[in-house]
């Protein structure tokens, strides 16, 4: 068999999508796993597609197998894994061969890997995937980090596995090192929040105006049709309308309430702290994950409160939940884009900001039609506010008095919404012109000297609250 | 002049309050800081408390003024400066001299510097003080980090140095290396929501109702009559009452409302993200600073959207706000001691519960009268979540529909509220049966695989969704 293009080390599920992917497009692909049943078991699904994959039974025969300058792709776990693997490959590889992180890699990680390639002189990039196994098997959407020209050499590859937007390759160079990792990270930011706020919505029919399964299933449907176009708000209505195969109830309806996360969101959210960047509504969103874990507090709650049964506002209809919907995301978007805008600056990646938003378009999970107009607002004004930028401000204008109705009715019933809440209240400070910081500020000058700004004034001010003796006359004897 | 008890390096505000307030209770007390001017300016203003303390010229000067085995406080900016000056001290020190870090350390940083001490058998402690400098002067909250016997072997200095409260000293030791600054620094999280719901009350009183600030000082002041009684209230109606010396209006309408922070917000909610112990009060604190610090932004969004001048419902009442407060923040305090309860367990501290809410009922920041019950309710159960404690659940039945109607408001007159509605979120979530998180794990199941628990039965579970053909049949040809 002839070399290899390109090697996958690690056959999970998205390890094995992806190397059927590369084969699906006509490279030959080296195939290696640990436990090598999983390489027996993709040999024994790949079809017609096993004529372009060299099985291989150690990393040995992996690198044996592949042209040179070679190309071997990690899809293990992040984490550790990632370091022993690589561990294991360097002193089989030659100094131009090119390792590809494509976990999820946490991307200060990402960082300290690509510090040390670079000192050792070998080339290293940190691409994010994401898409799930069927955007891994038919085309995810790709973000690279590392140098440009080891970018550049796979490229093709890259650029064909990637799913495509009316021609365009949803893969793309986010800039040095990390930057791929971390615009992979906020996409997950965005991807928890977008799903909090579906789950909210859901939540408001279900509870608050008795709608059956397959009720919000037409409801998903109808908007994915609208504005709300998207890959989310698709599969929310697929998996509404599906029915359990062993009770014959919709299949929502015995799923435990307890939802699980793998890190990204929470990653998210410490690195908009760390930036100064204030994501809130992916805040609610990972928190809600937290507390959903919570069942046995919640359920203690419930019986200590018992609340009330809800009652909706009868006023509440199901174009103002669409509404909240479309405001909720537009200012997630906002609230992502501008971190990612923040951290492009402050590590020095000049991330390509309406790129971003291009190879969101297709591929991923947060797919949606809204990211067109994302990617539109950021070719005018890369570090616009999106909620700012004109297209949004004119659907903001249409949509926020339903938010804000939304929000109202549902707090007003007991109903949990804590996306939703965070959506407005982030509007509704962004639009203020004069906030309560002042008391803040006053404050902390009263009670740790820290100073203010004058609104009439430049430099720091005290306040005149100080009659406190604080110098040496003792009062305690 | 005989030998000091202790040394204090750093004379800042915050080192040269606690040197005073050390001398001040009869200890010799040597100081020394880099500028020389600040060690001559502290004994300028020493008064009679002069004769208790050593100036000294230089870091040997002051090591030789100590009594063995020496006890040096560090009192200078958190960061690398500590490691600085621990290196410049160690080699002046023998293996049983203290070193005492005062300052704000992150715990993480607290934990490395602890265990390189541990390894270099010398003793090390980490102590988190709240207070403020007038705490700093007259007796601050102190929370102790480090192994026991160093604690005690100062303990007796800085129980009389701390704040009292009913004969008991406001200090005490919390475990073993980073305790002290974890502590201190999840008191600072709950500062800042405290601070941000006061804000918040203050925000509807003044855009809401049309109040002055003196208006709004008269209320503050009534409320710290009550159940809200603390030292956050008792200074917000002080400086709602102050003037502006230069204008004669009230202060706080001259101060720009753009609040600062010194990072232990920030680390508060990372650590709650690593801990899975959802904040969301304080996440919405630190998004409030981070919100208004982006003024110019808010500027552009509020000339954009011209939002209506602000009309509150006529059904609020002052009495209501008072009831918000005091449900928001009884959620706060939950939030912040199950954070604390998780660390303890995650990093092996068993922290004090109880004692933790019973030093901070004096001396520091968030000093209040319920703290006074919510030693008593974790005195019971150390690991209770606060809001479903017997005495806060009674008081919760009586103030939460303040907080709702109030939120409600609020956010229907376009007045950011952040912090309450994300105390009123996390209040329907914690007493909520069934959340929507069903939802969130149909939608993970079927684009990651990631499973699901089903209501009705153990073990890891998959959708009826899956028609998708992941397999290797080729549909790109």
């Amino acid at each position: 068999m002839p070399e290899s293009e390109i090697g996958v080390v690690g056959l999970g599920t998205m390890g094995a999508m992806l190397t059927l992917n590369i084969a699906d497009n006509g490279f030959r692909v080296s195939a290696y796993n640990r436990t090598h049943a999983r390489v027996t078991e993709l040999m024994e699904t790949a079809g017609n597609l096993a004529r372009r994959i060299a099985p291989c039974k150690s990393v040995e025969a992996l690198v044996q197998s592949l042209k040179r300058p070679r190309n071997v792709i990690l899809m293990v776990p992040a984490g550790s894994v990632v370091d022993a693997q690589i561990d294991a490959l360097q002193p089989l590889l030659d100094d131009d061969d090119l390792i590809i992180d494509m976990g999820n890699a946490n991307f200060h990680d990402t960082r300290r890997r690509a510090q040390a390639a670079h000192e050792a002189g070998r080339p290293y990039l940190g691409v994010g995937i994401s898409g799930g196994a069927e955007g891994a098997r038919f085309g995810p959407s790709i973000m690279g980090g590392g140098p440009r020209e080891s970018w550049d050499r796979v490229a093709h590859i890259l650029d064909v596995i990637a799913a495509d937007h009316e021609g365009q390759p949803c893969a793309r160079w986010m800039g040095e090192d990390g930057a791929g990792h971390f615009v992979k990270t906020v996409h997950n930011g965005i991807e928890y929040a977008d799903m909090q706020l579906i789950a909210e919505a859901y939540g408001v029919m279900r509870d608050g105006m008795g709608m059956a399964a397959e009720e919000c299933a037409e409801v998903f449907t109808r908007w994915n049709d609208g504005v709300l176009k998207s890959y989310l708000v698709e599969i929310s209505g697929k998996v509404a309308a599906a029915r359990d195969d062993s009770t014959g109830t919709p299949a929502l309806d015995v799923i435990l309430d307890r939802a699980g996360q793998k890190g990204t969101g929470r990653w998210t959210v410490i690195e908009s702290q760390m930036l100064g960047a204030p994501v809130p509504v992916i805040e609610a969103a990972v928190g809600a994950r937290n507390m959903s874990a919570m069942r046995h507090l919640r359920l203690q709650g419930a019986s200590l409160y018992r609340p009330n049964a809800c009652r909706l506002d009868d006023g509440l209809e199901i174009q103002d939940l669409e509404q909240a919907l479309i405001a909720g995301k537009i200012l997630c978007y906002a609230q992502g884009f501008d971190l990612l805008y923040k951290a492009s600056t402050d590590f020095g990646w000049s991330l390509p900001m309406p790129g971003i938003a291009e190879i969101w378009r297709e591929g991923c999970i947060i797919r949606s039609a809204m990211l067109n107009d994302t990617a539109a607002a950021l070719r005018e004004a890369p570090g616009t506010n999106l909620a700012l930028a004109d297209h949004f401000r004119a659907l903001m204008d249409k949509n926020v008095d339903g938010l804000r109705k939304t929000a109202l009715a549902a707090q007003a019933a007991r109903l949990p919404v804590p996306a939703l809440a965070a959506a407005l209240a982030y509007f509704d400070t962004l639009t203020c012109e004069r906030t309560t910081a002042n008391m803040l500020q006053a404050q902390r000058d009263y009670f740790g000297a820290h100073g203010f700004e004058r609104i009439d004034g430049e430099g720091a001010h005290h306040g005149p609250w100080h009659g406190h003796d604080l110098d040496g006359n003792s009062t305690q004897g």
